[in-house]
């Protein structure tokens, strides 16, 4: 059975695993004031070219809704993203549930339709209404696209000239990183807030959320701990994410699996539906060939039509060429 | 330098840590849903010799105010429990976040005065006031104190007659159970959710949240997500607790480091100001030495007065026996 | 000038008014214990036909909020309504700040497509989603149109069999059921909460929430409470709403601003847009001839296209029928 | 059978009744932005001489969370005040349901013990407890009982020097100011927010909020209405506060009152227990006095102990002498 289902599927990388063991006789300080997390810091600042923030949180939505929860003070400030957003459909109702709306802006396949947001903003004019207070978008997106450099400087211009603060879910941040022609620093110049992901990439857990905004550093570790995200062994996540990001580890295994899932675009071509340039690949497989298909590879359903159903095939850091190869074979033999 | 602050200082135990590396070429399903979360729900049920449910959550925050939030559905609906407690002190106000108050009840040293709780209950009883509807303790308390058998059997009889839900914060719960004479079975008969802390006790981070109450099993992962918790990973965590709990490996990790805090209480029995039976020891200091202590031994100052200071040493999975024979003579010899 | 601009713009019915001057001598006991909201429970109960439950708030989103959140017990339980529903658009996000997400079912003309509630509801199936529990309507909807019996009697089966509460929103129910087939007991016979607004016909304040469905019934006044919604003299409202309900005085009142709505959709037949049976009128203006209407009429602006406005115009207690023909005569003069 | 049982029993004041009649024939521009809330806007400036932001709210509970909400951005910052408060004893958690901790502050007699509010400050340090952010107080307090000018003067200077906002629930700040030697203006002169209570002398329903500070003032419409405040006819609590304030007529009327509480105190000055100078009198009555008692006389009970009761007496603005002087009697007969 080949397991081409999701990224997150192992428990991760080896070399990151074995810094755990490298450093186990040590002892810390609590509560991320200890010294790897201050020498992952000063990493980070130096890779972005500026004095940033950092923590590492558990997860993806612990990061969204901390992180947006930072910008979002009064309970009608709300965040603008596209409907198919995670916040917006695979949180269960978590930003919500910290009390804030999210208003939908139109988009062109999951990508925020940049000559909109305009439109949607003007429309919350009047204190019966909620007021839009930030724009989040994820990059790569659902879809495994990657924002190009100009629409990111688009939108955080237009966001600027909105007064929105400008968040990005970077779940699969490295991923976009590894297929696009901008850097870690390009996306620290450009917004207020976003995060370098390591859950889908080789951490057992772990998102490194990156404060870029001078107002939204005050006071962010009494927001965790409020809202559960504080881990008393900080250090842990810190050890774990100086290896991840050293020498550009995680561009590198970002890279190895975008490449496995470039073979099956090369290859699967006329079967795709939703190209993109990253590690998720969207493919249209007769409906009667599903079961069979079933019984050899493990993937998601994305989308059922009476003619056809759209499977996610993921590549992960444990993907094979061979399972690729096998993989390429099953399908195009369906 | 002598590390007695705390005994989350270290990432992990050696043998649970090389689990990690052990199953890292294994596939798992995301979510929880996995095999090995599976295998840890039936080994727990074995020896609580009960169908529970179990539940791997990061820290002992989330699984306080998740627990809970799955005890309390309307804003309306309160917990009681002692003013010193962890929920009500140290964090944050991450329960008032959700909505509901906190109930004081009096104590006698942290833990619960049994004999008041109907008194405090009773105090609430129309609609401008709020609803008790859980009481919450922690096993031990913060003060290293364990709750007798028959103390837990007088409060569970209480609860019920109150329908009052009975949670266990167990973020030292290993800790207690080593040191009395009851074990993981009683606590699950006689409480409706408690947890076994394993961040305290050689994790590097994970509490094994377990509901034995059957009207608070449904849905409890809806909440897990909706309240930021939920690990994409969650077979990280229980291949952690399967090592952790087999042939009670817990608790010989917590006689280890009770041992030890045992040979400082005997040998400073004339310091102790709050005796306790767990790994950590409460001691008189004279306000003069407080100096020259911290120049050797890293502890926590737990309170001050004008002639004397309360320091707390903590003894973890990797104090030694050195370094406690070290500490005794330094403090001996102030 | 002639004022058209909602139905909420004079103080009120001078007969209900003058009901608090009779009654100011008297004394009662607060927060709702009172024999006047007794004696209108009662009155309540036998036009229902019904045992129910009923409460006096002050307005239309405290009742849409905390009836709904009586519905709505944990965080991740959400309610399905129409994007352009008062409780998503109008309400400065008080549903969500209070921690539930809305869904959005499609709609025809702001009245629900009943034929898509189970496609919406369907599509919320595991833990990473919210769950729908409510259903959420206004009758009569933003537009003034009124669902029909058959309609009403529909989506209630639909509930029933997914389980979902059902929710009327009846800010305008009065206007609704003065131009439609069907009564008050009606309503109560079909869903599990409603109201009957009192502000938008003759009240200075007030809409009479009525809690049908036994489960819902419990505890009610902590959460009006809770929420912010309790008046410490209850009886106040109670002694209005006796006076609006006895005798169907409050249909004869909303009988009254319909027959004037009447009159202009029968003489402005031709700039209809949305027609409905209600004392909401919306008409296509174009738009070189705003300005000049603005000078003798205040309306509401309702849309604004290229060629012209949708304005609207609200009969309300104290309209004329002078107003209405001066009205008339003025827009057929542009 | 006399009615003392609290001070919102009857409608309320003819006067401010007639008010409504007199207005009822105008027509208003909805949601407080009416010529007659403006109008009560600038009265209030001229009165405190300052420009201040004025609010017309349903009620206390309501004017204190929208309030204090406005004052407590982020989740984990908290609210100072002693145990005994309204908001943290009778408002069923209505402050915690909007995500708030209450931290309580040593009282005597039930007014803060300001010797000890630094202290109480002081020791929320670190970002595991919440932070201190506002400082609320009854004037008068819930033991009917007035602050001194010199008393709030010290207050709002530790305040300024913490950092705290400084509420001040005024539900009876009327009959504070009626038996104290200061006025609206120096109240205002000293605190962030307070409102004037008009529900318990007079109004059917109301209180007026008022913003002082600065900082506090912008987009408070906004939190009105997601926290459910927001009356459609807000002009109707303007016009009733217009009356009600202008040439000081609610101090005639809390005098009034209180004139006939000082008789009670006066003859009854043995019985006294919590002496004030306001409209509310507790008094010791023998256990077995209290059911013969409760015949004649309608109070609450409001501490029982095993030799005596306390009850509290209320006069409001239609008790009358002959009901004082007939309560005396009964009670000496006792």
């Amino acid at each position: 059975m080949i397991n081409l289902k999701n990224d997150y599927n192992t428990i991760g990388d080896k070399k990151i695993l074995n810094e755990l063991l490298k450093y186990s006789d040590e002892k810390y300080i609590g509560y991320g004031e200890d010294i790897k997390t201050k020498e992952l810091n000063t990493l980070v600042n130096n890779i972005c070219n500026k004095e940033v923030d950092t923590y590492v949180l558990a997860g993806g939505t612990l990061s969204n809704v901390i992180g947006l929860n930072q910008m979002l003070r009064y309970p009608y400030e709300a965040v603008i993203t596209v409907e198919s957003s995670h916040i917006n459909v695979h949180e269960t109702g978590a930003i919500e549930a910290t009390g804030h709306k999210i208003i939908y802006t139109p988009n062109i396949l999951g990508k925020i339709d940049i000559s909109k947001i305009k439109d949607t903003f003007y429309k919350y004019q009047d204190n019966h209404m909620v007021m839009p207070k930030a724009l989040y978008l994820a990059n790569a997106t659902e879809l495994g696209e990657v924002y190009t450099l100009e629409e990111l400087k688009e939108i955080s211009k237009i966001c600027k000239e909105l007064n929105l603060y400008f968040f990005i879910d970077g779940a699969r941040l490295p991923q976009a990183l590894a297929s696009a022609n901008y850097k870690l620093s390009d996306v620290a110049a450009l917004c207020d807030m976003f995060y370098l992901g390591g859950t889908k990439l080789g951490l057992p857990y772990g998102e490194l959320l990156i404060i870029v905004n001078e107002e939204l550093k005050k006071n962010f570790k009494y927001l965790i701990k409020n809202r559960l995200g504080m881990l008393a062994k900080g250090f842990v996540g810190a050890i774990m994410f100086l290896a991840f990001i050293k020498d550009d580890y995680y561009l590198s295994l970002a890279k190895k699996s975008i490449d496995l899932a470039n073979i099956i675009r090369e290859e699967l071509n006329d079967y795709l539906i939703y190209p993109n340039t990253t590690n998720q690949v969207f493919i249209k497989i007769n409906n009667n060939d599903i079961n069979k298909l079933k019984e050899k590879i493990e993937f998601e359903v994305w989308e059922n039509t009476n003619s056809y159903t759209v499977i996610r095939l993921v590549t992960s850091i444990n993907t094979t060429k061979e399972e690729i190869d096998e993989c390429v074979k099953i399908i195009k033999n369906l």
